[in-house]
């Protein structure tokens, strides 16, 4: 079961039986639907056919526009569309065949997939602040001994912005990640769920896409820019080469026995997205400083207990390392590794985070992952106001989420007495 | 590439470019999204978050009730919906593990399930007129071989009532296959997404779940009977059982990995649906009215040709056998096989059909698919003037295509002269 979805049924749980709880677990993002959005959706309720598995050519091309935009010209039938971009992710791992290399720490799902998929995950650390992009020495170790011991690395996932670390990696690193990923003749996956969430419009993210185009295959969608993860609509962009024009009719093929095609009126509405009317910007701008100044507040009050933080730079989450207060957290809450500590904030305090050994790091880890989507109100109503509001950290109930973290913090971490 | 998908897209280029086609490929039903429910998808489209992986608590009860209304009272805890039952299908393969066995002929995608989730199929055929179910006998033997071949079938798929052949097993059949997958300890994957599509109300399918309740799941969706294919939701029923239990945890776990959640705004109105008010039962009975007429019309010009044909009782499909003619054919254009036939009918005339080859047909079948709910109309107006002509066989546009039809089996079977 895939650890964010587990931990937020268990969660919803608890506070259905009448307990406070404050979720940090999940990313999603729980904003409302934009209007714009719910309009066209409506519009296209008639269509109950399934149309083309890759998806609709509406929808291809105003993906493809959306990578234009962004200086990747993109041709419509190098698009697949997918019931999101987790089921693209699986689609791919089917499609490549052979191995596949993930980062450690990362997303929970690609380890998942690779074992549902039947092919071997292979774990390359991230170095400090460069999350989602395998350290690209160990990268070319770590498959020269996996195709010395005779097993088949094809393809290599990595995460830009990054999940769990909300930061991104470096143009340098990508550099020498994409000099790496052509010596070894790796595909690139690039998981780009969060491309639009980088706070800073000056440093964008770089994509893989743009320094090794002919291998790399980038997927996104609107789970999170537009807080649509209930509508399961995602794209993939495979790259303009023989082998990408191959892939693509592979995967297409894969897409065709495993869902048929993406919901069609989703499709619809997903189009009118990508095409990036003005107020579809406007309201990812919007949410955008709404995830930065709610990550920035909270990761200011686990930065102040001692834990270690590297700076988030993109997303709603925060990986804060409590190695610095090992010592004491052993000592005073006998807490030797994420799981553990995880357990103590959920019984003890009812706030809900995940470990990072959902992510792959290693036995002994500290690390949690924070995702602070969920404070922008536990209703409509004042998740609407909190993207509105002009400062989100004065409205009461954010307020008070905030404080009850550094309560909780202070009580977890205090120096015995 | 799923065949029928691949031929329905093959089609729908030739006719694009100007070509007059008859596509007899797809099963795809095509007719209009019933107002009621375009407008409970409308009125859902705000719901943007995931909701439980399994699908909402609404879509589920409603679910239950469904079964509950056939003489299976179900545990809303025991349904898990999809995006699609074809989803629901796979993913069953992947929590159950082991090998599986399909019957042949059987639907396309069966076999290719098997192989993305790299397990063995092992077919066994099924009886003239008891089309979907495996033998019981052969399955007996098939079974008992593979594990002394060291082999490990768990599950064996049926499809009550049967695509491509458009007959129902009787209860004979399932009784004996109820005792052989007892004795055999497998668990039955029920396909009843034709469940609703049965002419006869008198002689309505037996499930498996009846029969075999402990070890059998069952699967269904509204693709077929609301002609919903393009929104991509189906429903699992799994045992009530501790074994179905545990299947079912299994289940929603790899659903978790592979696509979160069903369609958030389709889940309420597929939810509706399932409660089954009067105007979806009213629409589902026009729908099947309309499937038998037309299916039985273009039946009777298949068996004037001299063509095997076991009479039809459910689905929109006939799965004519060419073998009578066998001599003729190959004398006068060389075709020996399904293959052959098929791609005469498309170069030469313009007509789309499946080979049986598709469906796991041995080499030299002269069986073909031919799907009738295309031939409904082109245009939205037409297919809702189908679906309430008193008598769809007058439509000039149906009477068209009858005319066609029996003008090509003519030239295609006529004696050598």
């Amino acid at each position: 079961m895939s650890a964010t979805l587990a931990a937020d049924a268990l969660l919803a749980r608890r506070q259905q039986a009448g307990e406070q709880v404050l979720p940090l677990t999940s990313g999603e993002i729980g904003l409302p639907v934009l209007p714009a959005l719910r309009e066209r959706l409506a519009a296209a309720a008639d269509l109950g056919a399934y149309g083309p598995v890759a998806g609709s050519t509406a929808l291809r091309t105003a993906a493809a526009g959306y990578w234009g935009r962004r200086g990747r010209a993109t041709d419509p039938d190098l698009v697949v569309a997918g019931p999101g971009s987790k089921s693209l992710l699986y689609a791919l791992l089917l499609a490549i065949g052979g191995d596949v290399v993930i980062p450690v720490p990362g997303w929970v799902s690609y380890a998942a997939h690779a074992r549902l998929a039947g092919v071997r995950p292979i774990t390359v650390p991230t170095a400090p602040g460069e999350g989602g992009v395998p350290d690209p020495d160990r990268l070319r170790e770590a498959v020269t001994l996996a195709r010395a011991a005779g097993h088949d690395p094809r393809a290599v996932v990595v995460t830009v912005p990054d999940n769990p670390t909300g930061t991104v990696a470096g143009p340098g690193t990508l550099r020498r990640f994409a000099a790496a990923v052509r010596d070894l003749d790796l595909i690139v996956v690039s998981d780009e769920i969060y491309g639009d969430l980088v706070y800073d419009a000056a440093r964008p993210a770089v994509s893989p896409a743009v320094l090794a185009p002919e291998r790399t295959v980038v997927t996104t969608g609107l789970t999170k820019s537009l807080a649509l993860g209930g509508w399961r609509t995602g794209v993939a962009r495979l790259p303009d080469s023989p082998a990408g024009r191959e892939l693509t009719t592979r995967l297409i093929s894969v897409a065709s026995q495993i869902w048929s095609s993406p919901p069609a009126p989703v499709q619809a509405a997903a189009a009118y997205a990508f095409d990036e009317p003005p107020q579809v910007t406007a309201r990812i701008a919007h949410s955008r400083a709404l995830h930065e100044v709610v990550v920035r507040a909270v990761a200011a009050r686990f930065a102040a207990t001692g834990a270690e933080l590297t700076p988030i730079r993109a997303t709603c989450y925060l990986y804060p390392d409590f190695a610095p207060l090992r010592e004491r957290l052993e000592r005073r809450h006998g807490v030797g590794d994420g799981d553990a500590l995880t357990r103590l904030l959920l019984d003890r305090y009812g706030v809900g985070v995940l470990p990072g050994s959902a992510f792959g790091e290693p036995a002994g880890s500290l690390r949690i992952r924070v995702a602070t989507s969920r404070l922008y109100g536990d209703t409509a109503e004042r998740r609407e106001r909190a993207l509105t509001a002009s400062d989100p950290l004065r409205l009461p109930w954010v307020r008070a989420s905030l404080d009850r973290i550094e309560e909780v913090l202070t009580q977890v971490t205090a120096p015995p007495g």
